[in-house]
């Protein structure tokens, strides 16, 4: 299992020339997340966030190692995801030394933009987009409100559940979210009827992004599934629980989730999360081992992600009152049921060939305690328990106005903490 | 509702100087289905099948309508897709008129490659896959072996069913299938195992390829959204029942279908299927009207298409016997519950945005009639009731070497006969 191995990019007294990294709360020297930014009217192309700052990669791609120089031409990562981890290695290397040493000032810092004024695009040119479902505890949750008698159904411990999403409809975090019209019927309702949803959700996930692919037919072994993941990002998987309950049965969802995807537009390493690396505490020894095509020594040992996890809400009462966002949940992503290596090598099992740049979410990570919930489903229990916000407002499902945003930090004695930058969106009016 | 007028393209009388054009089965100057062929070792480009020939459009580009010029400069027809369909009726006439005029042959003949001796390629880079299930025969057998008390879902006949499938595996016509492995478990087995799949089946289908877009949060009235359609294929919706029985549930089919789906590789277009037009006859008048946003006169007096559609099977005992094709069924695209514009209507209701070379596969289509059902499934009963194959064998589901392929052709009195080309694939051993 190729964890990567902790090296000087990680060591926590390195510092950056570049000032307002160093003790910035998502990104210090010791993240390097890469995206595709445009400074100001420019065209898109690749950067990497430092501080408050963007460092343009092509600028600067005359001190960039060789093999990645050609890669970075594009208004996308799927190049830089291609490669093989070990040249993305060299290539935080190389940026971790140019953005720490000070006699690099001089020729680099015209190649740094302000991120305020820069706007920020999907990091790669989605080919697929699938979604899982490894958080144990909103499966749970979910499962007791579809069926009740059933909350966990027998295969969650074995099979490793997803199911294909919608890679058109995925946007960076910023992009507005149109509330979507479809058909629901209450359980009064003899027929159903077609409008706007009326119980629009969030759900709180991380992303997974493929780097490296394999051929049709040709599955990945667990013990290179790392080898395999340019990196992570937050995710929210936008749903029209309404339309999602009508329609679900009996292929999965569909139009309840495929109208917007939003994630948040860095991609944080592998590299950069080697020191949060944990075991997997959501999968209790008495359950069933995991079968051998997704167990590696090394991945049960540390292939887990130690993640803490915040969502927020801000309405446009509350933006009028000028109240701060109001903490929806706190949780973590140690509630994944399986690691992303199992999910990628499950992904591709059965010869299905994942491609670079191809975007994977875990599923809702909600924790076992009432306050780390990742969906308004489970927080309002089912719309029947309506949460109170500062300002006066209660909420079961979102509003016209809502502004969500998902956060995600890394923390760990010893080392430097690490976000993934915002990850938010505001709701619209349906058409 | 803009379903294609009927113009001097569909004259019976109107016959070819590509000889072979006139009587063939396939491909009669009525046809022109655009496809993406190599000439040899020569790059992958747009052309089109006339007879046992392929016309190269690129090399004939002067004799074509300007508007369509530089959309044939690519590897796909996606910027052939995009165009608004006037251009592409344009297209047709004046291939029409090409290869109907005698004067032409000189300047034209040499841009004709026998059929024979060009490699066939997938028509268009396709963004999302989605796969509906509109055959409401098969739903109901299909649900009669998973939910014999519930066969058809109280959704079915409101909600034109559909999910999101793998688009990177798609495949076209002649590449092989390799068996998947997966988790699979018996009722009698205590735990899941893992490896090569034993029930793997086949899916006749019939693929929309989707032309113009629309923009995420613009959904297309059902009036306009056959305008949306480039054309049609057929479609093996590649199955593993036991991996499917065990993963489904809650989320939808995901490993027993993604490892691969093979396409025929000529889009017949919707000017070419305008005399072959029908109404829904799958649809009963005591069933409710569809909702007022799937709802068009037009559509539902002649929305449906008329095909027939067959399907053969030839194993390797079969092939060292020399024996023919076993016809394994016919039957008709009339068992469509929802029509191609109903479908996509739906799938664009959210807000959802199609873009130009999506797919989008019907669901198998399953006629009432015991000889005209669409997947091995329902033939032999869930595995309960083996067919005899000619040289003495039998099936349950397919074994590796047989090859499937899938037919179709659209007859009416009074116009000449077209047909859609093979959809074939051989299964190969899992790895």
């Amino acid at each position: 299992m190729a964890v990567s191995q902790l090296d000087e990019t990680h060591d926590p007294s390195r510092i950056s020339w570049v000032e307002s990294a160093n003790g910035h709360p998502d990104f210090p020297i010791q993240n390097l997340p890469f995206g595709i930014f445009s400074p100001g009217p420019d065209s898109p192309r690749p950067g990497v966030a430092i501080g408050d700052m963007i460092l343009d990669l092509v600028a600067v791609s005359s001190l960039l190692p060789d093999e990645v120089r050609s890669c970075l031409d594009g208004a996308n990562l799927n190049g830089l995801m291609a490669l093989p981890s070990v040249y993305r290695v060299a290539l935080r290397r190389r940026l971790s030394h140019i953005l720490s040493t000070e006699a690099l000032w001089a020729e680099v810092a015209p190649s740094l933009f302000r991120a305020q004024d820069c706007a920020l695009h999907l990091p790669a040119a989605i080919g697929d987009y699938t979604d899982f479902y490894v958080g144990i505890h909103h499966a749970t949750n979910v499962g007791a409100l579809f069926r009740p008698d059933n909350p966990l159904l027998p295969n969650y411990k074995y099979v490793p559940i997803g199911y294909h999403g919608r890679a058109s409809s995925v946007r960076p975090s910023g992009v507005p979210v149109v509330r979507p019209n479809g058909q629901h019927k209450g359980p009064n309702d003899a027929e159903p009827g077609f409008g706007p949803s009326r119980r629009l959700d969030y759900e709180l996930e991380l992303g997974i992004w493929v780097g490296s692919g394999n051929a049709l037919g040709h599955p990945i072994p667990i013990g290179e599934a790392q080898g395999h993941i340019a990196g992570y990002s937050l995710l929210n998987d936008w749903s029209a629980r309404d339309v999602q309950a009508w329609e679900y049965q009996p292929l999965g969802p569909f139009l309840a989730k495929n109208f917007h995807t939003t994630v948040s537009p860095w991609v944080v390493t592998g590299e950069a999360l080697a020191p949060f690396r944990t075991a997997q505490p959501a999968r209790p020894q008495s359950d069933p081992a995991p079968l051998p095509y997704l167990l590696d020594a090394s991945d049960q040992m540390n292939g887990a992600l130690a993640l803490d996890l915040e969502v927020h809400i801000v309405t446009q009462r509350m933006r009028e009152l000028r109240l701060p966002p109001f903490v929806l949940s706190r949780g973590s992503s140690t509630s994944m049921y399986w690691t992303p290596a199992q999910i990628v090598t499950h992904h591709a099992s059965n010869g299905c060939n994942l491609q670079p740049g191809d975007l994977i979410g875990t599923g809702t990570l909600s924790g076992a305690e009432p306050g780390a919930l990742g969906s308004l489903l489970e927080i309002g229990r089912g719309g029947t328990s309506p949460i109170a916000l500062p300002g006066g407002e209660t909420r079961t499902f979102l509003e016209d106005g809502d502004e969500v945003t998902l956060c995600a930090h890394a923390r760990v004695e010893g080392h430097v903490a690490i976000g993934f930058g915002a990850c938010s969106a505001t709701v619209l009016p349906a058409p």
